[in-house]
């Protein structure tokens, strides 16, 4: 509403009180001012009203939006779902140009604007979590896997002769696949035992640099955030190789930006040596859904050359939720979930070192770790072949999400190459184990519903040696669903009692 | 956003894009500004974002979405689910005050603005729809009945001897429960028959006037809008003799916004003789859900009265929703809504009168009434008791709404008065029927679909006598309902390819 | 989806994680059918998925949602806009028939569900909250002030030479009016001051009784919840009168629920005497938008017998809001915000006790009002005329909403009926005072900006006198807005800088 | 609602009713349940309360919605904004596994349910467009230009020594650049100019191809929908030269789903020779936001092995809006779309062409380009360098968007590739020009609008040659937004009553 309509208005019902309103709304355009101006997360979250307000007054700069627009080009924007463009506040042309996918598009002020502030914001909070000199960023509608690989695909202009990508061992297959992708040959380098953590090995490292020769290595793909007993690399050693041998360092922080030790050693390695580009996923550090990442680095213009590799326009919608995320939480709102993410993982610790010890187990110890963790299946392992496997499939069909059981002398071929000891980042680990993560968002309620069932779920293994085949991941013989649910009932009874006490 | 916002916009983005983008901002503030400075309907309707930036506005000048607000009230607008919040767009203070459901809250100017601009918008197309020369009117949020109560209530006090309510009957409930509840006693004019129509016995209401003496009568309380074969009530004679006698006249025009014959109806009436106020509901003109009224009149301190005797804050929703509606249709696209309703009169007429010559039936002449039409159901009546009643359940279970079949003799108390042939508004209406109305919002796909199973359960009807028990209303037999569903697939699947044939 | 979907589900995707799925589901729907059978606030609050999915399930019960449905009737649920069917869930068809408001609707068969489920919930906390014999209740559309006339006007049919109505005197326009809207006489009973609390004077009631005579005495017409230094009226006595006299008693409960006072008085006077309804507020008490009261009482029929009173359909805005929010709240939820507001009374009570001592004011002692609390306005008042509604301008200006200034003598007329010392119950208060309430979903921030913010404008207004004319209610001169704006200014960058730190 | 859920609600309503409302969601099942077992689009849209229904039931089939869930993992589709969650209507997971976008997620079973049916439905919908023969496609949330940059990649695997891509010139840096990205090194065959038309050289072709060497090559890169004067290439042609020398055929079909003509091309392609993959936009086919293409095929495993390229999660989020809106069309829906784009080329043309002659310009004949047109500018161009581009700022002032003129002698570099003549995909056309597109989903009014808005820009610039720097694109000096506002007002003025006229 402008001047003329609360005059109007104020004929309508007392000017006293459509002034209060309109002053009322000046704070909320103020908030969105220094939003504007300053392009920091506020401190405190912006509440659904002011958000709205924003969102709607960025939309209606798209041309999608104009009242008398007229469309003749071959995309102009528009929708045939009103639900469709609803949920995505009317914001459809998405971002970038196809020569760039931060640049502004012409039809598009808005999205153009949203994609600006966005990137700004999720700089604003990089430098918060510990990167302090970041140079720049942004935020690619695509997996972390896949953004990683827009980065090796960005080098090889760079490196025409580089055929190799130097990768210390992490089991996950889309950061291999990253480079597999990209159509490099990953050269891995497996990890070192130390005490019960899985570490880099350095010396292995700046061996296979001399032996392949600099100029034929694309890069060093090293990696943060990682299941125990691995730990995160050894970044600052790694960035010192790559500074002495002139190879670019690329960094899978997948999860790391919510753990202030990832983002610490990301810091200290620009410091003492070189990262290139390091790349997250939007989800697991931002509690968005599934789809993208950022790609941030210490030079402004290689993260520029990155941005500009991505042919086409992209999906905003990423951009828009880390957006209304940030804005929501503010930056207070921001590290309070880092604070009490780091509290989860003590308590949960605690009482998976409580547990393990009463069931003869123990909890590893992996001190470099701050995300996951480990708790040894030695006793399971012994009695039993299955017993470990099994183990997982109980708490699958218990609804306990994410915990991840790991047996022993499992063998996989991802993309033509073996893996022994495929998940657990080596090739023979002592013992068979179970991951448990202590994650952004994570509450007291998960700690101890994970602990009772999957107490529940040992004494099972346990007792009932016999009832083997119970309730497996892939079973696909064509039960009866009735009957299927007959049995999960009890099952789930126990499950929700477990809940709602 | 304001100046600076825009001003930060141009320094993230092309200057030349944010201009363009501001521009378009403002053509709907242009739109808004109309609004609220003539505080009519648009001619074309507004699109959706247009709408919510609207309401977005108006919302942020009510206090409870205040930034720095603190409430220390009894009422401060505080909701605890936001779903609701949401679905209300943040309007949460109502309309009205303790005193007059139409005055400012100085706490929510947003709410306030709403308010009038929807009595304002409603006045317009009140006046677009016939009645040019109504003074005043207002939306409350209460059922057509309660509203005739509210209307009734106010004149006890211009007139403290009344007793009585001349009222030519109508056979449906709430119109007469609005006087029994407003404590008056109901003096009930049967109609006469004029050919198929049942009108208004004016020497009846003439001569009753003057048995009970005028200052015992409250008001006289017609109708407009009515199933055939009754037809609107003679308004300008009744509108006369009130003129002439000096009693106040309350017209109920249910649905009558709709029908220009209605509206003219009323029209005449104030312009020869008296009407005090009309009343009609929101949910039947206006396709909104139900929930409102619009209590209108001629006399602008008289509809004022009225507004100040609902004691008490009232619901916005149903403002909010015809607010939304008529912003949407524009004043064109009501107009639209009116004339191919008009279209849907005369075709279901055209169809209704093919089908009943088929089965020996015809269809009622009843050219005064322009919504409701009727059918003869002599053959079935004259055969078997419980055919007509049947035929109502028949087309009931295929999804037939809004059919309502009128049996002979139906006799019904309410509120301790008897009514014989109840339904029929008559004692003795020489034959059953069944009645179809083109109400607003009516497609060509609803009477086809009607002529269609109506042919359907007639010819049912008459084949399958001894099929009697079928599929009573309020059959409430514990019959599992899976066999139910057996046997309504049959049915349903009819009905099915029916609607998509 | 039904088990058909499930299996074909089965078989695009992996047949254990689909039936993982699948039970996942029966606990949504296990909540369902917990609610359907037992009529009861669940403990735990549901979250948004399953409420939608029961929203959902409803609201394609009614026909309007039918696939194949064609409706020929003049309602038929045909919404025009589709922003206004969603934000209704798509239920159009709002509660009750014509006859009665708690009846079932043929076409509505999810509408009429919502309906009973709501009034069954709100009956379930009403027990919760205090009053354990309430017999029935139900939600209606409608103001508590119209809400009471409802009452009244249904007892008219009862006790056809009643004339008055009894009533001991609180200062809210709304209650006083619902009383001469329903046409009868109200009799004021002057409040006696016992210490600084205004009491009921049950000598004069009992007094008035036998003067009036009891057949023409419609009902004692009583209050629980009022602004301070009023308390709620002696409800055990009156109630015994009402019992002892044979007279009915109404009892209005606005925001009464929320305190266990209140409550108690209630069920107390229905234990020892006669209450025949109590009336509450549902916005006051429940957290939603203003719309909707809560008719209840101790015996079924004569709830019954109200709710037949209205005339017509009515809105289910109120009842779907209070639905969704008791769900969402859970009785768990309910209770926690009542045991907060009682907290923050105690914070709100200290916290006003020692701001006005140190301004030579005290905390007026109202023990006996569990909810509204009053500060002596003395000192302001002895110094100058206008300073006391000064005070109320600038608390107004400064975003305080809810504080309301009670000045000495002044007087007002509503309806004809003159109050002298308007505002403070009673004719001649001993000294003007402020009042502050805590009221259900009150926070600690409130407090704290309240108290700042009266300490900064108390302090103002001792010092400039010469300020006078400052922020008038209701200036309604055409002063510049950005003038205005610059003024306002500093004020609100004070409000902001309150509200932030 | 399970069957106890229903029993109960018959307890509370009449059960008849109740049945009623259970039949008919029935319905809304039924049509769940074909969808599922067929997995085609329907044929007749679904209205929103099944579309609903349908996400809200795979929703909750995902574990972040189970009740009872506990998550110890990193990855646990918590969200932190309510916004968020709803927007995505709960789905967080995102599509695929580490190892494959297409994979099934035992996390989420809905997600996966809605991956699977969405790309059968796209894969529906492609055939039904033309491609009858298609063996498997998927959606994948990127853009047209990384989606082939993806075929690339997995062609690399393949193709050990190719270093080559044969592309007959199309001058949209997408296309191109999803070579450079993919690391290979683009062939620029050169169009030759047949009439007005430029088409594919395929004499040039073939004899690079054998100049190169076929095993050098990586594949043909050909492109369907384009600007005129280019029209689709000769796909039928090349095609046959890929299966002849054995090198792979990518053909980027952008825009070209909604052209017969384009799909047409396609599925003869893939008879008379060979196509590996055609990629497509979903925005520009399907009227949804920007974000996403369709990777399809003719050879199923061929676009498994692309599906297994992409290392990671992906956003669901293009997928859910095609979903959205197949679904909410059926697909006589999109057929009725399709069919309407096409009448609308015939309208655009005609209008292009009568506009044309009256300026001494004409419409370049390009009848094999089935969706762009081309209007000469040449006397613009004779007579002053700057007319041309000025004519393309002007309309973009007025709201035109999608217009795009073409001056002479524009060259460009695009990654270190110097185009000549670039928009004109030729190096030397004849002369300059101005393009417009029929594209799905443009109305009457755009064309009419558009035409309007040109001539009258056509006549500004002939006339008010002086006025040269007018309204820029880019220009960037700071001038006073208030200025400028009032200049574009009266461009805008014309703007907006062109659109209400």
């Amino acid at each position: 509403m402008n001047r003329e309509s609360f005059a109007a208005g104020e004929r309508l019902v007392s000017p006293a009180y459509v002034r209060q309103g309109c002053e009322a709304r000046r704070s909320h355009e103020h908030l969105i001012r220094l939003l504007l101006e300053k392009g920091k997360c506020p401190e405190n979250g912006w509440d659904e009203s002011t958000l709205e307000l924003f969102l709607h007054e960025l939309a209606i700069m798209d041309s999608n939006n104009f009242l008398g627009n007229c469309g003749v080009g071959e995309r102009e924007g528009r929708v045939a779902s009103a639900l469709v463009a609803r949920r995505h506040y009317r914001f459809i042309h998405g971002i970038g140009r196809s020569g760039d996918i931060s640049a502004v598009q012409p039809k598009a002020a808005g999205s153009s604007l949203l994609n600006k502030i966005t990137n700004s914001l999720v700089l604003d909070i990089i430098k918060l979590a510990g990167v302090h000199t970041v140079a720049n960023c942004f935020v690619v509608p695509m997996a972390t896997g896949m953004s990683l690989t827009l980065c090796f695909l960005t080098l090889r202009h760079k490196r025409p002769k580089a055929k190799y990508i130097i990768w210390p061992r992490i089991d996950q297959k889309s950061c291999f696949k990253s480079m597999i992708t990209a159509g490099f040959e990953p050269v891995v380098i497996e990890n070192v035992l130390e005490g019960d953590e899985l570490r880099t090995d350095l010396k292995a490292v700046e061996a296979k640099v001399q032996e392949l020769g600099p100029d034929y290595i694309l890069c060093i793909h090293s990696t943060t955030s990682c299941f125990a007993p691995r730990v995160p690399d050894r970044l600052e050693e790694l960035a010192v190789i790559c500074a002495n041998y002139d190879i670019p360092h690329i960094v899978n922080n997948a999860y790391g930006v919510q753990s202030s030790k990832c983002m610490h050693l990301i810091q200290q390695g620009a410091r003492v040596g070189r990262i290139d580009a390091f790349v997250q996923s939007l989800d697991k550090n931002f509690m968005v859904p599934v789809g993208g990442a950022i790609i941030a680095g210490f030079n402004d213009s290689f993260i520029q050359e990155i941005s500009k590799m991505y042919p086409g326009r992209a999906s905003a919608s990423p951009s828009l939720d880390v957006l209304i995320t940030l804005l929501s939480l503010g930056s207070n709102g921001y590290k309070k979930l880092l604070k009490e993410r780091k509290e989860m993982f003590s308590y949960l610790s605690n009482q998976i070192k409580k547990l393990s010890e009463a069931y003869n187990e123990r909890l590893l110890h992996t001190p470099h770790n701050p995300i996951s963790l480990a708790m040894t299946l030695k006793t399971l392992d012994e009695h039993r072949d299955k017993a470990v496997t099994q183990l997982g499939s109980m708490l699958f069909t218990r609804q306990v999400s994410g915990a991840r059981v790991v047996p022993l002398g499992s063998v996989q071929t991802v993309s033509g190459y073996t893996f022994r000891g495929f998940m657990s980042h080596t090739n023979n680990y002592p013992c068979a184990y179970l991951n448990a993560a202590s994650a952004i968002g994570m509450k007291m309620q998960d700690v101890d519903l994970f602990i009772k069932r999957l107490d529940r779920c040992l004494k099972a293994v346990r007792k009932e040696q016999s009832k083997e085949s119970d309730d497996n991941y892939d079973k696909t013989e064509d039960v009866d669903i009735e009957e299927m649910a007959l049995k999960l009932d009890n099952v789930l009874l126990d499950t929700y009692q477990d809940a709602s006490s």
